[in-house]
């Protein structure tokens, strides 16, 4: 039968809603693709009672109990001080675990300080403790006993890079509660609301919506498939035919990519794979392209820079575009946009020059270009094209919406040639 | 003494962790202010037992239980059914009910189907139901016994549009569980870890631990106070004098600003103070310091532009490096940091150069310079600095550090002058 895991979030500064639980997407994730399934979620203060009577709950419900957070060493962490009463053990402290914390302290540029870092070595008996390579608080786990049932106990601390990097460590704990095969497939598009993919699919008859989950968002809309079963081939098979059969009806020009990947890392690729050089010329981006291009591990190979020009002289004396230009058609204009592409690329000396210019907002706006008119450039070995939007969204939504809207328009000249 | 909600959020596609749960810091901060403390959350999925389990530990945990979800037509809506067999109470048709759903099916144009929408007008007895003037299923309320107890219970639909339309319908249901009025107050500091503002204080004899929360952050530690009480100038004077206390212990070396402040703002406020326009010249941030500048509505004011330099010939070629300095000192040095600066004022003409060179990783870090090496140039009118750092982070992470760092050493160098 299918395992069942209950999270619990540790933290008051979850419950105030300031922040967003990463936790809990990371770890369903990770236990959907181990076909266990997540039970159910609490969030409690950092209160002895309240963590006490959460894992009352957790332990009657399900085979795993995951808690994040309270695994710092202030007095606001409970969790290790907390299990220990709960489980009626002591708490050990252990030289070896203190040793990898005080290199982490190191790592980290903090000093140690007795009274509080000690905590970081206390473990409760019986507990396995794991180092963190990525933060300084261990994660801790052990089989207990609950009402004559075996139930896996993980603690954890709460920083999502943390839960992500020991959760991949401690995969091996949860081997034994894993139920065959799940695989889950995730496909990227940019350009296309959810209305029409769906409407698209359900034209051509696709049968598998109770397996496909839609995520829309302003930023391109994913497609989820996720398919459980026995036999890992036969899984693999169906999801690779599903995904063959959305492809086939929406094509490269609407879909960017798969898993993890992002229009600026697709870009990369598609630069590296035709030996192309980068480099960008932004006014109402501010630099946000660089940015994102640069985010991309290895990007110094093709990415060679960037002027973001916010101010018409330095378009002029940097970029090169002639001082009539602009005071005839305007900064935000299409002969601005593309001499912008073109300046930056010959300035750079590389093949490929992309450019914005444009009304972020909120003010700057009239009424023959309200905020939102935004124009893009796009300059490959001198073959040019820009491109006009007008984006309804506040200053940081225009900003992200030109610079993937511009990514994406430079994916398909990249893929199919000059108009696409 | 203050009284406490529980909130159970109720739904699948809540516990795959692929959405926010918007509902959450609705809720939150709707009774924060009313003096009600959130004591816990759960979130299970639509299973009877589950929201049975759930109804059971929040009815023991609070004075307050309000769940979100699943009052929608279909069989996966559980929420009316598994409340009124849990409190032992018939489900009543409502005329007035549905004539109000109906009206709200017109608004959407959607077709009535009688074995469908009929739901929506099934309440269990005894309750309370509120008409959903933003969405179409209603929400309801009552009071219950519960072990001697009286207890508050308001069922509400999932969308956050409408729980927030029909919270502040309900806010009357609140007011016997209010206490008074609650301020909260948020102090952002930088360059400070948690656990020595925590020592400070403590060393100082801070007094009011209990209403102080300390979030943590790699990008800047947050101080949240909070306070309620039954007289709003009381309260706000009890606040007043707090932060004036913290103040007085961290100062504006570490405190940069307040609410929703950030470092981007708060530099370009001074800049803007001083008369003085900003350029950058980026490396290992990519655009990200312009991007973070020009985030700030109305940056165009003191935001002249930036050159993003990977590559050596662009630091030679626009920011006039020499390229001697960059062949004997490497492109990460101090001396090349320091031109950078001085090289990108002077190319835009501008009062203020700031500049990033490092290693962002994960590839290119040396035993002398590893991965996370970072320099960052500041210049003022000529007057000079160079800040080097060891980040201990991914990529992104670096990027972020760096930025963020950087522009507050700027803001240290405006605030205090030369050396603070």
């Amino acid at each position: 039968m299918e395992k069942k895991a209950f999270v619990i979030s540790i933290g008051d500064e979850l419950l105030s809603g300031r922040r967003l639980n990463r936790d809990l997407q990371l770890i369903s994730r990770f236990l959907a693709v181990r076909g266990i399934k997540v039970a159910g979620e609490m969030i409690v203060p950092d209160e002895e009672e309240a963590i006490k009577r959460a894992l009352d709950h957790a332990l009657s419900s399900a085979d795993i109990v995951i808690t994040t957070g309270g695994l710092g060493p202030t007095h606001d962490d409970k969790t290790r001080w907390v299990a220990a009463e709960y489980f009626n053990r002591e708490l050990e402290y252990r030289d070896s675990l203190m040793e990898f914390v005080r290199k982490r302290l190191n790592a980290f540029e903090m000093e140690y300080i007795e009274n509080i870092h000690r905590n970081y070595a206390l473990v409760p008996q019986g507990f396995d403790h794991h180092y963190n390579e990525v933060g300084i608080a261990p994660a801790m786990s052990a089989k207990i006993e609950h009402n004559g049932m075996e139930k896996l106990v993980v603690l954890l601390p709460g920083p999502p890079r943390e839960v992500e990097h020991l959760l991949s460590k401690l995969d091996y704990l949860f081997k034994d509660y894993s139920q065959g095969v799940c695989r889950e497939f995730t496909i990227k598009t940019f350009g296309i609301p959810e209305v029409d993919i769906t409407k698209l699919l359900k034209d051509k008859n696709f049968d598998a919506f109770n397996s496909l989950s839609i995520l829309p968002s302003p930023y391109g809309v994913q497609l989820v498939l996720k398919k459980c079963g026995g036999d890992e081939s036969e899984v693999q098979k169906w999801i690779d035919e599903r995904v063959k059969f959305i492809e086939w009806i929406l094509g490269k020009r609407y879909i960017y990519g798969y898993g993890d990947d992002t229009l600026e890392k697709v870009v990369g690729e598609l630069l590296k794979q035709k030996c192309l050089r980068i480099a960008t010329a932004e006014s109402c981006t501010g630099g946000l392209v660089a940015n994102l291009i640069t985010d991309v591990p290895g990007s110094s190979d093709y990415f060679w820079g960037s002027v973001v020009a916010y101010s018409n002289e330095i378009k002029e004396q940097i970029l090169g575009i002639p001082e009539p230009l602009i005071r005839h058609f305007g900064a935000v204009s299409e002969p601005v946009a593309l001499m912008m592409a073109e300046g930056v690329r010959r300035k750079f000396g590389v093949e490929v020059g992309i450019s914005t210019t444009g009304i972020a907002g909120p003010t700057g706006g009239t009424p023959q270009k309200p905020v939102g008119t935004v124009y893009m450039g796009i300059s490959i070995k001198g073959r040019t094209r820009v491109i006009l939007r007008h984006f309804s969204a506040d200053r940081l939504g225009v900003k992200r919406l030109t610079a993937y809207t511009l990514l994406n328009e430079l994916r398909k000249m990249l893929i199919f040639g000059e108009e696409p």
